[in-house]
């Protein structure tokens, strides 16, 4: 029974992680017979969102540990308590949270810096071969934390975000929602989710085929 | 295509609507070809709970309406902007924020109060013949709202909780995880979900048969 890391940045689609990517890949996780642990970093998020009113909230503040325990009823670890020995692959789901929480690409683009946890554990996993799935924004995120490996990646159609990547140092590859981009070289596998979707339907056709090649993939 | 109401209390299973419980409920009802109108009062939190630690977080408030807007993007309303004309059918996943948002059950027990427009607009689509979806301990809030109509409801096998809806004039009936009870007099469905689950999967079966049952009842 593989045991696959689930790395969380909060959650809420605004400051944290996509609640129904996060769902999404759990189920079809388990579904698969996979073991999860779910994970996130023990930090400030950038900012608090009012996901009703689209506005930041700037009298409040929240962990993002504290938060991504709510999606997953508890069940969660702090990112520096895991090493990459203790998961057989990771599966990052996306939300602006991996862009805010996770490193800092929404304010510093192609500049960002990864949380060193985050860092690490990419890294490490990647040296050991294992599989990483991500989805959404969180390609972005894998290509930061792995310069210089000439990842190929997708995270949908938007042209700045792409434009970004590319500057990281990744190919891009435009794919429909409900398809994967697999980097066989590097062991990564990408689904463009949110950045595409309308809807937790829509979204979900890409979601299970990355888990179940993420799973494949397990060396 | 038919419009289903989905009651929210907030986002988090120890203050707020079970995500997973929600995320199913939205996806059931999509694969179904419905669609959904999502709803939360705009009233203040029983309470915030930290879900790393499982303690209160006593220095700070937050608002149902606004965190419930996080398990849907956005894309949610006050409930007191709707009518049961506007829906053809209700559903209420669960977690303790119905019990502490919607209601106060998890405080008065059997002698709770209910928020009032969720009671009015229970009492409508009740009177209306609309069919009502009620998951996890969501039974609770309905058997509350509607007082002496002699509903038939499953919250699971958990003693206390059967005891008081017995007392609030219900009937309960155990059932497994995986299964519905139908209510065909008072045209209302539920499923214990998180009430017996012990993960999202586990809970999905009883989920779906709940939306299939919902739907198909609308009259």
């Amino acid at each position: 029974m593989p045991k696959v890391g689930v790395l969380l940045a909060g959650c809420g689609v605004q400051d944290g992680s996509e609640i129904y990517e996060s769902v999404l890949t759990l189920l079809a996780l388990e579904r698969a017979g996979a073991t999860w642990l779910a994970m996130a970093p023990d930090v400030e998020q950038a900012h608090v969102v009012n996901h009703y009113t689209g506005e930041e909230d700037r009298r409040s503040t929240r962990r993002a540990l504290t938060e991504a325990a709510r999606l997953v009823r508890g069940k969660i670890s702090s990112i520096h308590e895991i090493s990459a020995h203790d998961i057989d692959a990771l599966i990052i789901p996306g939300g602006y949270g991996v862009a805010k929480n996770l490193c800092s690409f929404a304010v510093d683009g192609a500049e960002a810096r990864v949380n060193p946890h985050a860092e690490r554990l990419i890294q490490d996993l990647h040296g050991l071969g294992k599989p990483i799935g991500a989805i959404c924004i969180a390609p972005v995120l894998v290509a930061l934390a792995l310069p210089g490996k000439n990842l190929q990646l997708t995270v949908g159609d938007d042209a700045a975000t792409s434009l970004a990547l590319t500057r990281i140092g990744a190919g891009h590859h435009i794919t429909t929602v409900s398809e994967i981009w697999v980097d066989e070289t590097n062991n990564i596998v990408s689904t463009p989710a949110f950045m595409l979707a309308h809807s937790a339907l829509e979204a979900e056709t890409g979601i299970n085929k990355l888990v179940a090649t993420v799973l494949e993939r397990i060396p």
